[in-house]
């Protein structure tokens, strides 16, 4: 029977992150984690024979997954399958001691997690760092923004890409936050309460103190519960992928940004040489890799949605009920951040932009972007606000009407202000408000500079991730 | 690098579910289509040599998967990739003609969905007969029903069982309707006109109905949608796995009665030669495929949630802001549905009834399930009802609190009614009262009749049902 | 204390749906459904005195929510408060007998749901023929189609409607199919027995079936459940969601074409005398109808993950721990549907159309958007498929990065492939192919046609469409 | 027509939530905000009359929501005509200058929000004290541990307090977080380049960055965003229900632990004074507190994919097709996470515990919540760890079967492990270990009183916590 790949990870994720959730890897870290507790117990004062140790480090690597298999279908029981296999290679049954399944496979997935976390900080920074240099090239060129997809006012690029950046330092910082403050559940026995660790060590509760301290030590954490039952409290997952989102996010709405603007023929997400846009339209270059971070997004809000149904969802000291939902979701939902990630900065590092579409652009809404400067000029010279709006929006949306009906070519809303006199402004007068407004995007391009500052801290502390490379074919 | 298989199809799928959804198995449905396409074309009048249909046909098989992959890289394009390898092979260019790539892919994978959708609706008619098995074994087995987890009235193990299995009814309902009317895309061309497919044809609109005929015929469906565009609504693909879970929350309810009923040590899932419940107490059984059961379901809420986000989210007549969502929903929401049903399955073919345990519980809830039958009788004796039903509730609260207290060993509610007088009925009366309700189960056992009554219709219709295998080690 | 009320009602529901969900309403059911009940069993022989019915019935319309908040601080029991205080106000005790609170409560919002139902099909049918009124009326315009938001090929501004109004109808279809099937739980008992039901009626089964049958026959349903327990399976709940979202999904997607249209000027909602789009800009108006069409489904969308989260999530014969989920689903997912669906029409009657905007899009774009029929025509002169379709990509996407750059003003791709030759077609067989193609939108009016015939079928069954006014102010 | 209540605010939100949501409330910070910005400016050299703040302060209370509705039927926009209302209320039209509807709807909302907030970390530390005080109120009382629902080893009541009050120092930790690093929008104008502000002020910077100081010094907060758009990123919203859900969580755990421990008679929540469990069965109490906590956090899953549906989805620089979505989820979402906090702090107010029952348990599983202490004891006397665990394991689950079976009362378990002898361990040495095990909970007393502590530190940033009353009639 043919294998089915797991599609995130086989189109979309790097090695790194493959080879912290390859079953290999996974079995690597349990046996790992095995041996270090062996070894703490050992100098802890438990019987266990000096060389059962190096025995199990000489066959560490040697990993059958058809033997482990072969014991699962008999003990049905995967961590006493793992358990047994490397039992039988060394020779040695000293593993395990004091020690519930969950001591080793809670332990073992939040660290991968953790170790994920990690690679998705750097990766979301690498992003961070592309969409400044983007947002620092394009600072001075001069767009109509848009609300409601309608113009209405100027900004520049360099600051709607900002925009978006700032979006994802929120992101980071929580993510950041999540790592700083990761809690692992430690060793905690059956139901939490430590009891056979404390057996084990004959009632001495400060080796079962040592034995806790060892382990984190060995997970490179902050911290253990203090208090957890058999498995830590699933909400703590949630977080996790909520976290991931928060990355997700900014990148999606950059994304979206582009798939608009491309709609405008303002912009392109670059062309591979021999890229095919459509087998039936040859013409077409379309924007699949800012849809595909769509997509992704949308994945991974799946994803938060099945861990919202873990989360408040435990029984008592712990079940398995939550086991597939985990088994999919981690890896599952790094995998899918993670080529959310490399496509992003894939896009930010080849996208095009057309300058002479944009200028088209603004020619056209000249006019309406400067509306709010001259009902300010209007204020100014004593007219009501509310009345200078009234006015200008009876002007403003019959010019609309006679552009979009074909009835005029021309934006003449100034000359109509001018004639119908109720703002009190000369055509010398908007003249001079409008010279000003176009040249004018208020502190758009400051706020890129404030912007590249903030940037330039998570720089700082991740230098690296300059030289983060997406491996994948994007 | 090691691959990462898809856990889903690794653990928990059958390999005729599998073989829809492999790689090869869904490249292999593309040529076929594509050849199928091709040979009418040239019965209706299109230039293409006699020879090219043999000459694909005798390389359909030949699935060269590293030569796409190299392909992919250049052109960026998967059905462009997939395309040039086939023709490559036949030394022929005459398919795809008229075609956009979604004329492939869209029906293609809409077959993939249909008969995964067969495929389900077997094996959740082998769960109902199953069901109804074990409701007809369990008919007369009188049980304390629970109403918010406390001792209400007096059922049956077989009327329990029969109420889940109802629900299954009415997941199959919607999955028979979905299957009835499920509509496929047809060849729609780039944008839904089918302009390219009347052009090849010089216009003739019949050549192009006929083409959608032949289409359909191939794919097996009812109708053609008439007015999609480049893909067809994905409200479609949310209906598919709301239906999904149509079927899978029925037997997660039936997992979770199992789940709170073995807490009582009512029933057992079955325990397999050498099965190990724990790594660390050697004495638990844990109900294991019941709580996987109930996780499976909550994977498919998440693939519920990835595709609401595609459904109603559209621009224009396509683009592929859905593509990655559908490539993990579409197949992993039917690999999931088909380790739940499988699992399900298992579970009602080896379950465990401990009637001693029911009895005992049975008779500790005794008199407090009979008190609807006392109200009733104080009714008809001339007492108002709700008089009757605060009286009763007075002296019920009390016992319930001396018994939990330790206060008392002894259920004394019925001697606490007699003395109390305000009920009018005489010790004799509650005690013929209480003979009847504890034997009585009210319509418990005609309900099982009418539930296996309806489950006979389902299994006419489908009588492979029983020999439904699920194949995987559960 | 100001009271809050509730934002979708007050906003955006009709009077109708309103009056179904309202405090009053509901109470109103209860009360006729237990009258319902009380007459049916006297006159199936319960000692009910002949003068209650009267008693109930003439206090009916009385109904005093403080009294009943009261009596609800003290039992802690919302149906024992209205039971008592119903009672209080007739001077009788003879409702309720062999019922529980669920007999009452859960066919009662059944039937709020049912009749909702049908409200939610008649707007959605006339929905459906507002939609093809705009499909017939735009049928001949021709339009640029866009995939991925980028030019594709033509099609008609009729056509796309009738895109979005075909996946109305794979909607409105759903909802018949559970209209038609839609199951109540009926009178069941406290735990799916009919226990307390028999116990009344003496052990008399056929007096327990017509009592169901005389409570259908009040609900106006098609059936009720054999084997339900103390409630229906809320699985049935989340399919009525997800029918909502089957009927809101296309309108999103028309309401999400219009928006993108109306960023490229081609359409607009309409304009209120007086309306204001922008408090700062006077120019905008905005399209917040179709915003808000978007963002009701979004709401409904949170409705169903509400429900999914309930699905198969029953504990044995009933909890209520669905109770605050339901309270707050239903009535807000049909209150936002009712707005989703009154908004929708009103934009339908307002939507504006700039056929001179189109007109210049059409221009810009039509060189491209004859791509696929030039390739049409170099394969039927010959050339390989393939190689036809690197040559058109090859030029096109050099006139279009030209176009963008400002290099040129001019699409020149015709000239660019007779001087290229490659395709093997002259300027004279390249204009006749353009010529073609121009006028050309392939089977487009025919699709919109074929649509309304659909709707044809629709309307006759729901004369009462035509004349569907949505009261609130949009 | 009967207005339709918020159901959520009605039945279970406090008043000081209530207040900051009402719509006179929300109003009222309305005002607030554009007189203080209003003062700002005149003090900024802005010609705004001296008597204008007067004017408007002295109406700030005369909200008439009639008057704005029918001023809202005009202009189409809310923000429009509650600015016209308050206008010509004080006969001034100098507010709202330089600002868009924006700078005042975002800014208010986020204090409500952000004030909401700091009410949620109230109640919540609120819970987390009750949940301290019961666990040591029952440090010592020896209880039945349970993993997947049945018997593990034992721990204590406290115990499992603490496993849930620890997963809620971890939501709290979260809240906390999220208040002391959330941030404003602030005054951002139309598109966010703040372009009108620095209109008027002429060009002056300075003046805009002091304007967004003192708009930050009103709202409380600790920063403002540098670059947003018209509209803050949503995936801050996304935010916030995420934390609330992190507080949800842990009660919804402990809410279950007490369903699924009432079922085995446990414990209870306490019954009021009048208080009716079934309107059907008098002797039901049910646990309707606790499912109603369950339910609570169930609504707001519904709001977090609300939410989601939002985050990454935004247009350019604003749109609202995020409005309906928001006017829902705030305030339902805090309205629900009230209703849930002042519910769990009543049932831990009142829960009753009854020891009775929990020894009669105890001595029930007794010689199987001993196996791990006696495997921990074979191996110390040299016997392999998977041979000790393979014997108890048989002899276990053959004692569990006879007695499940009836076939025994008696749970001779450690008699069946002496005659088989593979253990080496003699009847005193198993007797000797199992005296052990019974008084012994490993570490669960000492777990306690380090979660005391951890509290304890909440307890002295929150000392207000002790007061928490929930007004509620819960």
């Amino acid at each position: 029977m043919e294998a089915i790949p797991n599609i995130l990870a086989e189109r979309y994720a790097s090695s790194s992150l493959k080879s912290i959730w390859s079953p290999r890897g996974k079995i690597l870290l349990e046996r790992r984690l095995w041996i270090e507790v062996m070894k703490a117990q050992r100098e802890l004062g438990v019987a266990i024979p000096g060389e059962a140790a190096d025995a199990f480090e000489s066959v560490i690597e040697a990993i059958d997954l058809d033997d482990i298999r072969a014991r699962e279908k008999v003990t049905r029981h995967d961590v006493k399958a793992r358990l047994e296999a490397f039992c039988a290679q060394a020779g040695f049954e000293t593993l395990h001691l004091g020690m519930t399944s969950r001591d080793l496979t809670e332990n073992v997935e939040q660290l991968q997690i953790y170790r994920s976390l990690h690679h998705v900080r750097g990766a979301a920074v690498a992003n961070l760092c592309a969409l400044r240099g983007n947002a620092d090239r394009w600072r001075d060129l001069v767009i109509t923004a848009r609300t409601h997809n309608a113009a209405a006012q100027t900004t520049t690029m360099g600051r709607r890409l900002a925009m978006h950046g700032e979006e994802l330092i929120l992101g980071l910082e929580r993510l950041d936050d999540l790592i700083r403050r990761y809690p692992f559940r430690g060793l905690k026995g059956a139901v939490g309460t430590q009891t056979d660790l404390l057996n084990l060590f004959d009632g001495d509760t400060s080796k079962v103190a040592e034995m806790e301290r060892r382990v984190l030590a060995f997970l490179g954490g902050a911290r253990v519960l203090e208090a957890a039952g058999q498995v830590y409290p699933r909400s703590l997952d949630l977080e996790v992928v909520g976290v991931l989102l928060g990355v997700a996010a900014p990148m999606a709405n950059f994304a979206r940004s582009m798939r608009l603007m491309a709609g405008f023929e303002l912009v392109g997400e670059g062309v591979a040489k021999g890229q095919v846009g459509s087998s039936a339209m040859p013409h077409k270059i379309n924007l699949s890799k800012c849809e595909r971070i769509d997509s992704f997004q949308n994945v991974i809000r799946g994803h938060l949605a099945m861990l919202a149904g873990l989360s408040g969802e435990q029984w008592f000291e712990g079940d398995v009920a939550c086991s597939v939902v985990r088994r999919v979701v981690f890896p599952d939902a790094f995998f899918a951040i993670d080529g959310l990630l490399a496509t992003g900065h894939h896009v930010l590092g080849h996208m095009v932009v057309y300058p002479a579409m944009i200028s088209r652009e603004n020619r056209r809404f000249q006019p309406f972007l400067s509306t709010t400067a001259i009902l300010m000029a209007a204020v100014k010279a004593g007219v009501g606000r509310e009345t200078a709006h009234s006015v200008i929006r009876e002007h403003a949306t019959a010019v609309s009407e006679d552009l979009r009906s074909g009835r005029t070519e021309e934006n003449d809303l100034f000359d109509r202000l001018v004639v119908d006199g109720r703002l009190g402004l000369s055509a010398a007068a908007i003249a001079e408000v409008v010279a000003g407004a176009l040249v004018s995007t208020g502190l758009a391009r400051s706020h890129v500079d404030t912007f590249g500052r903030l940037v330039g801290e998570w720089e700082k502390r991740f230098p690296e991730a300059v030289r983060y490379g997406h491996e994948i074919e994007i």
